[in-house]
């Protein structure tokens, strides 16, 4: 792919050379002169003196930086310019499309799948499961009874939707299920990663927005609402009946518990557990600092103590007061 | 399904219209009058005047908060008798099984299945997995060699019973692979969350007795004993040989090392991690607080210095100890 | 088998019957006299008195405890010997393999499958994918396209290998996706437990070196390079464009977050988070310690005020200071 056609599928301005052949895409450090790169950030700079990519994408406070180079595109923003690259460099290079419903994927005839929609291999979709209009589902997904996806999901290998609610009534020293009669509802332009289960609600639906994105082995629980344009790294668990506002973010093997609301715009750095409501948007944390086994150790111990510490504070405060005044 | 008809097969007392047809169930906040919620907790009763659900199920102590509504089930455990419900609800609005092995399913013919189990679409079952009368695999679930599931369990889908245990011999800084020669034995009435894995033992099996309830994406590592009617919710890990007692309950993203045993009647706290081997029934927590990240960064700056500042209280009591004792 | 065939194949010096038949292996406390068991750490030696097994394998300082036993292998490594003894076991009593390509299993006609690997029932295997010699995929696995398993790999049921990454640019309070083009590259002997996922790349290959070993629902983020001979528990999370070093170990319920590098030889306590690299080898911990609940509340409240608490014992100190001076 020449520069040329890239420009003309994406805009940008084009210094140097635009009929420079791309071979493919690569990062600063590691591409060749028919690479093509992209600076995202200030802090990546040095990198760009020293990298052999034949084209770089860059903002244009660097173009100075560029001018010797074969050529460069100048654009505000080289992350989503590169973004659209990669989109484009997969409709250039794809193969043909494969079946629209993959032989062995098991596609219940009371489900409704798209014209063009794409179900992958060993898929099972169930009875009243609605497949919106693009989406894609990869090989093994499972889609339960009546749990819907709008247009233009991706759905990666292994993903459940729609098991049963964690639901049950205890009842001398022994668990009565409670039947899951809700389903699970997924707006458009949801990603979600492989092996990813988003569970069908008790009553009601589990409700998924448009345009959020979910990484790998994430558990939502029955009756969470996730609001638009959130996005979970891998291994986040979100408890039953919480309610995730909109463009939040949620880092990886993060906890939310249930029954609690988070504001739109809420940050929740990697694994810390979420135990109660946040209502004003920010970045939270709780995590322990992790440090030499040795230390730790000593630090631990301490922690059990911790209230007691504070205890004997109070109490030197206290004497140093008296005799003071003494 | 008319409220006579519910409570002819699940008993209550109602008061009011026997004959009001109920659409749906719902909860309190949402439901209308063809629909039919319930009080599980007096915290709740707020929402009890305010809802326009057709019938409520509720603890004698609220009926006289009822009286006025078209209908209600007095009974004394409302949460129990809807659960009890959804499981009607589920069985009238059930539509006609489908096969007992899905033409999908990969059934070793050296497997024995129940008569009346079901193995539904992609499961594979292999050479001398048993899989016990009623019991049902949803989709893409894997039960391995030998492994064995009692009666009426529920297993949702891309479970994986009986992989390989987790056991190398370290050998010249590379690792000897220990071959599994243990199965899974699964009781009756277990119900396994989607994705959720649990793997054959070294020697012997790894054990979950009957009643035990678990949610999607945990792991069980070999060894494993799980007492009867213990629940454990989303992405608990459990580590080999860990022995876990009967009617303990297990937070989501909880960590159990290894060897370690739990009593009966253990409930260990969302997120938190077990190191020791508790012998005493109760409530146990280990999980950082959350707070404002910058806050989080301070506290856990301090916190690397924890046994430094025990130390310097010490230091502190000594010095004013020996102030006085001049 | 006898014990003189076990000796024969994997060496070690036999005291006693030569022709004792063996049944099974087993642990030393439950093992029967057609059993044969193994001490691996001087701290078990209690069991080996009181163990009914027919042969014990054993270090050369036991010997002198075991010759009244009908027989006993003396070697230097139990450990390792009883490892390779499962591997003798499984070997002797496995029935004839499957088929090559369980015929349930969908591998596209541009997959290279080597002559002697092993695609079990209801796997996927994808365009351009490459399966090494002697490798086997268990039931239900999915190959990406262009991903490729070097030899002697053993990928249990329900992996994703070649999921795409997660990566997207914000943009207008929206996420583009950023297509993944790179592949992942397993080399020899790597075994990946049940459910666990690994990325493809952004740009350029996932990475897992040689003899890596990698417990279930583990998830390996796009970029990420792990070390030959490193071993990982379960559910593990390594976020994108980490680089772990060769023979380190991570403990289950480990986090380690992204553009990190991790040096040869470190080893990751379980649940621990870790938010740095770690050049210098050792042990690393970060966890909350475990308490009752009651304290675990006391202690945790305390925390949040942790750095003031460390000023007050500051200005206590100072002042201390102060009195002396005056």
């Amino acid at each position: 792919m020449s520069l040329r056609v890239i420009v003309d599928a994406l805009g940008g301005r084009l210094l140097g050379n635009a009929d420079l052949l791309i071979r493919s895409l690569a990062p600063l450090q590691t591409a060749a002169p028919d690479q093509i790169s992209f600076l995202s950030h200030a802090r990546y700079q040095s990198q760009l003196a020293q990298s052999a990519a034949g084209c770089v994408i860059v903002h244009p406070a660097f173009e100075t930086q560029v001018l010797s180079r074969e050529a460069a595109i100048i654009t505000d923003d080289p992350y989503l310019y590169f973004a659209r690259l990669t989109q484009l460099w997969k409709r250039h290079h794809a193969d043909s499309r494969g079946p629209r419903i993959h032989p062995s994927a098991v596609v219940d005839p009371q489900a409704v799948v798209a014209d063009d929609a794409q179900i992958g291999p060993q898929c099972v979709v169930e009875r009243g499961a609605v497949i919106g209009a693009g989406t894609v589902l990869k090989s093994r997904v499972t889609v339960g009874e009546n749990c819907s996806l709008g247009a233009r999901c991706i759905v990666h290998a292994g993903v459940v939707i729609g098991a049963d609610g964690f639901g049950f009534a205890p009842h001398q020293g022994q668990w009565v299920k409670i039947e899951q009669l809700g389903a699970v509802r997924i707006g458009d332009d949801v990603e979600i990663g492989a092996n990813t289960c988003i569970d069908r609600g008790a009553l009601e639906d589990t409700v998924i927005e448009n345009g959020v994105k979910l990484d790998n082995l994430i558990q939502i629980g029955h009756n969470v609402h996730v609001g638009a344009h959130t996005a979970m790294a891998g291994c986040v668990g979100v408890a039953g009946s919480a309610r995730i506002g909109a463009h939040c973010t949620v880092g990886g093997g993060a906890v939310v518990l249930g029954h609690l609301t988070l504001a739109d715009h809420v940050h929740i750095s990697a694994a810390s557990v979420v135990t109660r409501s946040i209502l004003q948007p920010g970045q939270y944390t709780g995590m322990f600092p992790l440090d030499s086994n040795a230390n730790w150790e000593k630090n631990a111990a301490s922690l059990k103590q911790l209230s007691r510490l504070r205890e004997r504070i109070k109490a030197l405060e206290t004497e140093i007061q008296n005799n003071k005044e003494i």
